[in-house]
């Protein structure tokens, strides 16, 4: 399997990783570290960083150790160089637009993080549980390669926990009222001057993100366009002083008028194909409801699922839309790198990388 | 002015302050120090506190010092005795019920902080800014004394902000998720194990509270019973890192769909009895709308008028309701301790406390 | 291999966990879930829990999920029951003392994490890396079984941090600074109230436990007793808001003068006799030096090692005592539940506990 | 009293703030708000703010509004211009150095927090309790004007209470470990990504800061030179999730072994000249024995005597030096923006800034 870009060749799919250095490069990096199925051949960073080894480049802020294996990496600049299929971008939205259809067009095939491209017409915004049927967008795009995009880390785990109840019911409105953990905004950040003992109850454009990208993903392709789901969202986010996973605060209202029953079973029955097909950063169960009456919490359960699964709790009626509940998921992993690796991991199961095959499965 | 039962006469107005160990109580006390209307004459607390000088009794949680003149006071035990005729009451609902009715049978005056009596029909939930004309409800108790009750600290937040609109437009639809503070849990209240890094989506029995509350404060007086208003409230609240100030994410429809204007002027023109009768800890503007694009923030604005104010800002469209906006207040002032006392001044100059006269005002 | 008390054999060593709903019972009983070793046949905690599924008893605060096999264990009362060889005691200090005695009269070997029996003349307090070799005091016990204590979780890091310097050079003096986390302290331990924005200056008991403890683990066996080492020790001790690892600033003076290239070699060359014989828990390196100029930080390294090693930094010259370095360990693994693991292994390895033979090594 | 520089007399002192911007400048203005000497006519800052209304340029942090006063004034670039008597520099250090000089050399009395020229040998480092003498070093300089510094924050707790020991006893020793808040840091300073459940056990230049600063505050002056106090100091610093408020541990040999009775008379007897002369801004009692076996903490005590106070607490002895206690005092007020203040006022009380008479005392 896998074409090998380097020439020291494992078997592993070459990868590189565009804005190594940064917070979700770093979990993306981690993530890699041992993957069954990619290894990362190619670390770039912005020119600052560029010429040193990536242990001195990054500055490290995950509890695990940084990666032996990419300790003495030489971090590139980031520009368009050999021939490597598989590209993670991590880069900042200033700079991510172009960098990324750079990469398209010289054949690879782009996973991005990063928000430039989320809304384009033929690129799909791909929460692989939800919405694989999108990647047919990829058809339409001339790009030589492709551009498949990442939600927003706060979309991610609403969508996930709206998929089962949309399949099941038909989602008509959701109010959805965010806390954010602090990985979310990198580094520098929000400072810790401003966020101890304090709330910030504003994200920029994070409440129009949520809006808007809930209606793409929860929307059905119909030829080379997503007809957007026919939903009102109204978002309102704010920044608490948590470090990882961020807690959704949500109403919805259902066609139909469900049961409690009904909806923890649409969640229990949601079979999402990227288990089903053997993703290796597919969770067993990618919605999980969780009984305890004061759970989600985001230190008690950002990790359900090696931190690829959004738990869901306290369901109860809502005077107002019908049904309330409570949602947590892990911004950095679920909601950025992890989110990622799973899109690409769809993308070579269904043999949509150039040049790459599929890993046959155990 | 004032009777003074204790002999020690300064003209000002007596006062008991029941439960004053705990955490309400001892910002009771902290008001009170320096009050030109009331004077302490007595603190009780339970059993294990009583016989105790307060400064021994009292597990000091403020970042004031104890108030020198009643650092040696002996602690009582929270029963009747002699014949103050103001009783602030700061006990834990678990004990507060019967013995706000005993003082109340004696003849007292009781002003309380504790959820029992709110919802009796003949009880005011007064603030004061809002529903003044509810203490007319007096009238219809048979105590001999009288009981009037404190909102929850949330709900008091929430009608501040919603009392101008609803006077000017007519409130029909409410939604808010609470990011509420630790200090409303008081001691041991919520383990730093279980909140640090972390957010709590449940406050037993508060959402609860914030929905009915709302529409009885918002209601009117019809003979001896409040018509609650017509108004659905939906209420999600979660704890989270934040020693005081709560702050509240709300939606609301309101009646003739009022322009984004017309909202803020109604808040800015919203003149309040406490000011215009000159209560001491009447702030000058009970609601303050502040215009930084992130605010308003628990640790910047829970302070705004000495703690007593409710601060607005982001006001903005909401698709499913018509507007969204944020509120911070501070939950142990203006939500617990700080209420109280304006409820005990407001009924004060209004000439309702038995054998006590309203201060002259300069 | 192993005795099976409970007639379920799968060849590992059956283990009764006492006072296995709290804090530190919760990560003994996470960590044995999987262990090679050992297998839970009982949970025992105190008569208010008895009678009760594991996970309706134990008020779960560990990210990872309660083990699946002992879910539905029914929690018995603490008291002598059955003939299991191997006890761990996470018991709090008010009960421990006679209940572990009882254990260890009945025959158990017991290995706690509680203070009580710490400082008897002939109780090991067992850190395996640093002084197995006290083991031999068990000789001089005449209990049936034993019992075994494991240090208080501030005096582990610092031992081991010590360890190295004192074989190599001898340590005279040690000034000891702690920033604790909260997890030690339990539930509801610390009150957020409290702990927010804020750091607390005194743990009742700990500067003493440190000041002994440490001349105890560093001390000779002579005969049936501790010949505990002449270090003049000085701690202070704060909490912090922090979740889990505890944070010491050191200064030491050491004989011989050792330059800080010595030091470091010193800790480099430090060989555990825990590895080396191949206990499951024990970490590759016990005490590893961390290069970054910031570092070590409870969050980004109190895991390292499984979180049973402790990781040491900033070493530089002290002018008061000669050396100062600052050290991370995290206290509810290596500083209690892994830590006692890790005596109970040590235990097994040298054949003494009663009725169970060591495990083959692959 | 007072020259009027700008035309608009209110006999208040007409005064400058360099780098009004940033934190400790905010705290300066708000400080300066209502002070009864000094009135503020000017307020600079870089370029990039330069030109615009002070309230557009500052990002305020603190929990008090924006002083009325000066939300319009229009920030000017930091150069010199007019002839205003007094000056507070609250510059960053990699600005300060030449700016100050120039203003110096201009006839301005500059009042600097910045680290530049404190250990200039004729630059007074003033705490005013401590070295008030120090101010006849400004004899030697030939600026013109003056340069006053204020010493590191850490710093200023620390000689505070070493003070009334020097005294009275004479230290030999110290050891000091900080436990910093993130207010000094300013903006962006520490990120809460970084911070958040975590301790950094390094500032960078504070440990070597504190060590040298602490000599030459306790030192005398000799002619035109100080000599500094034959102290020996290690000093440890770590950054810990607290807003505002450092938190030092203290170990100290004193000269001829006083009792514990004899330390804290000596502190409860400290008579400083700044309250005896009058000044403003000067606490009623520098240095405050807190009783409580818990304290200080930073959140309760940091705002003792208005922020200017240093709080002291559990005082017990050390087995290594002889005494240790614990400090807590305000970073941004008494350690930066209060302190500078205070520097300035007692200039003006001695009559040491030119054009610029002592207001007389009430």
């Amino acid at each position: 399997m896998g074409t090998d870009a380097s020439g020291a060749a494992d078997g592993r799919i070459p990868v590189t990783v565009l804005g190594a250095t940064g917070s979700v490069g770093q979990r993306l990096v981690s993530l890699l570290e041992e993957h069954p199925w990619f290894r990362i051949v190619r670390l770039t960073a912005s020119e600052r960083s560029a010429g040193r080894a990536y242990e001195d480049a990054a500055r490290w802020v995950l509890p695990s150790p940084i990666p032996r294996g990419v300790r003495g990496t030489i971090v590139e600049v980031t520009e368009v160089a050999g021939d490597v299929p598989l590209v993670f971008s991590a880069l900042d939205s200033s700079v991510a637009g172009p960098v990324e259809e750079d990469f398209a067009r010289a054949g690879a095939m782009v996973v991005s993080n990063a928000k430039n491209h989320r809304m384009d017409t033929v690129v799909p915004l791909l929460v692989p549980e939800v919405n694989p049927e999108h990647l047919d967008l990829l058809a339409a795009q001339d790009y030589g390669g492709g551009i498949v995009t990442n939600p927003n880390c706060s979309t991610i785990g609403l969508t996930l926990a709206l998929a089962p109840l949309h399949r099941a019911f038909g989602v008509r409105k959701v109010h959805v009222v965010t806390l954010q953990a602090v990985s979310g905004a990198g580094l520098p950040g929000v400072s810790s001057l401003q966020l101890l003992d304090n709330v910030i109850p504003f994200i920029s454009g994070e409440e129009e993100k949520i809006e808007i990208e809930t209606r793409k993903i929860l929307g059905s392709v119909r030829g080379s366009e997503v007809v957007y789901a026919d939903i009102t969202v109204s978002a309102q986010c704010t920044r608490v002083p948590v470090v990882d996973g961020h807690t959704l605060c949500v109403s919805v209202a259902l066609d139909g008028d469900p049961s409690m029953d009904e909806v923890r079973a649409a969640w229990a029955d949601f079979a999402a194909l990227p288990h089903t097909v053997g993703l290796p950063s597919a969770p067993e169960r990618p919605v999980v409801y969780v009984e305890e009456p004061d759970a989600p919490q985001p230190r008690l359960h950002r990790l359900l699922g090696g931190g690829m699964a959004c738990s869901v709790g306290r369901l109860r009626p809502c005077p107002l839309l019908g049904l309330k509940f409570v949602t947590v998921s892990h911004n950095t992993v679920r909601g950025a790198a992890g989110g990622t690796l799973l899109c690409a991991e769809m993308l070579v199961a269904q043999d949509r990388v150039a040049g790459v095959e599929a890993p046959t499965r155990p």
